[in-house]
C-alpha cells in the first residue's frame, strides 16, 4: 500500500495490523528496509491499497496470510516469564508494562503454527530485573515437566535484561540430560509498537525449538538489524551488549549454535561440537543458592566491597577484575578472609572479550595463592549462575573449586585463544 | 636476515635486539607479517645475517638505526606510572612485574627522538590494578607542572588494566583548559618480550604528544593487530575490551580522535569536534573523592550490596544496571535510603554499548523518583571517575546531579543514537 500525504511526502510498503491503543489516525506500514513506521494520516493525504486487508492483531509478521494455516504437527510449549516481549505501552503513564499472556502472544502471531502446534502459559508477569535465583528454579521445573510430557521444545519469553543469567542458569540444571531444546527469547521493543522485534524473535524461537538439531539452553535473538535471521546462542556464552538494538545479542568468546531463518524455516548450524536432539533423556538437576553476589573491581575500596558481603554472609561472590582478571594488592587480605570464612571468591573480567589468567603477574599469583578461583573465558553472567548452581550442592571449598573448574555446558574454553597472542 | 634449522624451518625476517635475560641461545626476528619470534638456535643451525647489527636494546622499534638520530626539536616529558609497559619477567618467578624506570624505557627506544626531544620520570612503580584515586591526583600535578613549564606534551605510561579510569579522572581534573596533549599508553605484553607493543604504542604516544592537532586527554594504544596505526581514543570514552589483544582499547558509544601512523610520523584526525592545541590556557580542578564504589546488578541481591555501601559511609555509588539501566524492584528503596542520606547513585550499563534510558518502563520511572542518577551513555569509568571528581567539589545531592549531567570532557552525548530505534 502506499501513503500520500498533503506535505508530499509518500509512503510505501506492507500494510501493518495495528494495535487497539494506537492513535486511530495512524496507519502502519512495514517499509521495504523491514522497518515499520506509523504515519499520521490526515485530511488531503490519500491512501492507495492494493491487495486484501486483514483484521489486525499487534506486532503480527508479514506478509499478512491469506489463508489460516494448517498447524505443523510439532508441538511447542511457551513458557511466559514476562519482559518486553509480553508487554504494551501503558498510555496513561506512558510507560513499558508486562501486559500480554504467553496464550494471547502465541495467537496473536498466528505464524507461529508453520512450525509448530503452540500451547502456552503464563509463569510470570514480570520485567527481568525482577528475576531471582528462586524463578530460576521455576522455569526449570516448569519446562522439565513439559520435556517429560514430549513436547519437541521449549521457548521461555523473557526479558532481555538478564537473560544471560537465567539461559546460563538453566544451562547448568539441564547440563547432565536434556532431550530437547529449552529456546531463551525476548524483544527489544514491545509487541505492540509497530517496530517490534517480538514476532520475528518467537517465530525463529519456535521454529529453533521444534525443528533445530541442537538439544541445548539457547538464547534467540536478532542476527542482525535487518530481518534475515536470528542467532542461536549458547546460553552460557550469550551476552547483552547494547541497551536497545535488536541485535544486542552476542555470543563472548565463542562461537554461535546456528543461524535461523524464520521466514525460510531454515536452522543453519555454526558448528559441529553440540548435544545432539534424542541424543540424551532428560536429567534435571535443579537448585540455586540466593546468597551470591556479583561486584567488580574499581580503582578503590574494592577490599571493603568485599568485607562488606563478607559480613552480610554472603556465601559466594564473583569478581570481575580488570584484564586478567586482577584486583588491588590490599584486596588480596580480603580473599584470604573470605578462604578463611569458606566462602568461594571466583574471578572473571571487566574486560568482557578475552579470559582470567592469574599465573601472569605477582598480583595474580598472590591471589591464586589467596584462594581465589580463575573463571578461564567463562562470562561473568555464566559465573555467576554457575556459583549459585554449585553452592546449592555443597559449601566445601575444595569442592566448589574443583566443580568450577570443570566445564559443565560449554561454559569455559581451553587457553589457545590466548596463545596466539604470547609468544 | 635468515635462520636455517637442522630440522629444515628457515625463519626470514629482520634481526631484532634482545634482552639479556633472554635465553642465550634464541635470536630474535621480526617475521614479514609483523610479530617477533625468538628462535632457538643450535650446533647444526645456519644464520644468514644481511646489513649491519646494532647492540640490542629491548622492545626496540625496527628497522634497526643506521644512524644515530638528530632528537626533534618539539620537548615531551614521560611521567611513568608504572604497568606492564614498565615491567620485565622475573625468571625466577616466571611473573611479570614493574620494573623499569621511564628514562630507562626512553632510552629503550631511540626512535622515539624522532618526533621529540624526551625527557623522563618515575612516578609510581605499581601496575595499574593498585590504582587510586588519590594517585590520580599525583599524576594531574606532575603533568600540569610539566605543562606549565612549556613541554609540548605529557605522555603517562600506565598499566593497562585500569588505564580507562585514569584517562576519565585526567579528563575531568583537565577539562576547564589544557593547551597541549596528555596521552596514556600502555603495552599488553612487557617490554623485554620480543612480540611486546610498548615500543609501538610509546613511539606513537609521543608522536601524539609532540604534533597532535589536539589538546586533549587521549588514550594512544594499537588500533588493530598490525603494526600499522595505532588509535587515540578520548580518555572519557574509551573501554579496555579484552584481556589481552594488543587492540583491546576501543572507544565505547563513540568515534576515536585519531589514528597515529608511527612509522610515517603521521597524526590522522578522525573528527572535527576536539579542543585544538593552544586554544586555551592550562587550567587546572584537581581532587578526587576516594570513597565511591562501582558494583553492578545481578539477579538476586543487589539491594543489600547498596544497603551494606551505605552502612559503610560511602559517599557515592555508582550502580551499572541491565539494560536502560534498571535494578530490581526492591532495590529501589535502597536508592531512596541513598538520597534519603544524601549519597548519590548514579546508574550506567551492563550492556557497554548503548545508553541509559529510565524514561521507558515502569521500573525506570520509579528509580527516578527514588532520586537516581542516569549516566545517559557514559562508561562506567567514566561515570566513576566523574562522580568522584564531584564529591571532592559538593555533597549536597541536586549539585551533584546537576554538575553530573553536564557535559564536561565529551563523556556523554545526546540521545540521536537512541532514536534511530525508536519509532
Ligand atoms: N526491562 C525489560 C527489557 C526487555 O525485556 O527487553 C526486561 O528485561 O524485562
Ligand atoms: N596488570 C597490568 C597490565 C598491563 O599493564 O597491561 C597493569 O595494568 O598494570
Amino acid at each position: 500500500m502506499e501513503v500520500r500525504r498533503g506535505d508530499g511526502s509518500v509512503f510505501r510498503g506492507v500494510l501493518m495490523p495495528k494495535h487497539e491503543t494506537s492513535h486511530p489516525d495512524t496507519v502502519v506500514i512495514k517499509l521495504g528496509n523491514g522497518y515499520n513506521i506509523g504515519v499520521l494520516v490526515g485530511e488531503g493525504d490519500d491512501i492507495v491499497v492494493k491487495g486484501s486487508l486483514r483484521p489486525g492483531t499487534p506486532g503480527a509478521l508479514v506478509p499478512l496470510l491469506e489463508e489460516p494455516l494448517q498447524p505443523a504437527e510439532e508441538r511447542v510449549y511457551i513458557i511466559g516469564a514476562g519482559g518486553t516481549i509480553a508487554s504494551r505501552v501503558d498510555y496513561e503513564t506512558g510507560a513499558v508494562k508486562p501486559y500480554l499472556d504467553a496464550s494471547e502472544l502465541a495467537t496473536t502471531i498466528p505464524e507461529l503454527q508453520r512450525y509448530a502446534s503452540i500451547e502456552a502459559e503464563q509463569l510470570f508477569s514480570i520485567l527481568s530485573e525482577d528475576m531471582k535465583p528462586s524463578m530460576w528454579e521455576a522455569i526449570v521445573d516448569r519446562a522439565a515437566r513439559v520435556l517429560e510430557a514430549g513436547y519437541d521444545g521449549v521457548v521461555v519469553a523473557h526479558g532481555t535484561d538478564t537473560m544471560a543469567f537465567t539461559a546460563s542458569a538453566l544451562s547448568f540444571a539441564f547440563h547432565k540430560g536434556l532431550p530437547s531444546p529449552v529456546i531463551l527469547t525476548g524483544s527489544q521493543r514491545s509487541s505492540d509498537r509497530p517496530s517490534s522485534d517480538a514476532a520475528f524473535n518467537l517465530t525463529a524461537s519456535v521454529l529453533a525449538a521444534s525443528r533445530a538439531p541442537f538439544a541445548e539452553v539457547a538464547v534467540v535473538m536478532h542476527g542482525e538489524t535487518g530481518d534475515t535471521y536470528a542467532l542461536a546462542h549458547r546460553g552460557v556464552r550469550v551476552k547483552k551488549m547494547h541497551s536497545s538494538r535488536r541485535d544486542a545479542f552476542q555470543s563472548v568468546n565463542d562461537k554461535p549454535l546456528a543461524r535461523i531463518y524464520p521466514f525460510e524455516g531454515r536452522v543453519e548450524m555454526l558448528r559441529d561440537d553440540y548435544r545432539r536432539r534424542g541424543e540424551s533423556g532428560l536429567e534435571v538437576d535443579n537448585g540455586f543458592e540466593e546468597r551470591v553476589a556479583l561486584v567488580k573491581h574499581f580503582p578503590g575500596l574494592i577490599s571493603e566491597v568485599i568485607d562488606a558481603l563478607l559480613d552480610r554472609g554472603f556465601k559466594g561472590i564473583v569478581v570481575e577484575g580488570t584484564g586478567f582478571g586482577h584486583v588491588s594488592s590490599d584486596a588480596i587480605k580480603s580473599i584470604e578472609r573470605a578462604r578463611d570464612q569458606g566462602v568461594p571468591i571466583v574471578i572473571t573480567t571487566q574486560t568482557v572479550f578475552g579470559r582470567v589468567n592469574l599465573n601472569v603477574y605477582s598480583t595474580g599469583r598472590k591471589m591464586l595463592a589467596a584462594g581465589a578461583i580463575p573463571a578461564g573465558d567463562m562470562t561473568s553472567e555464566a559465573a555467576y549462575a554457575k556459583l549459585s548452581w554449585i553452592l546449592a550442592r555443597t559449601r566445601e571449598l575444595e569442592v566448589v573449586r574443583k566443580m568450577f573448574q570443570r566445564n559443565l555446558a560449554g561454559e569455559v574454553s581451553e587457553r589457545h585463544i590466548l596463545r596466539l597472542y604470547r609468544h
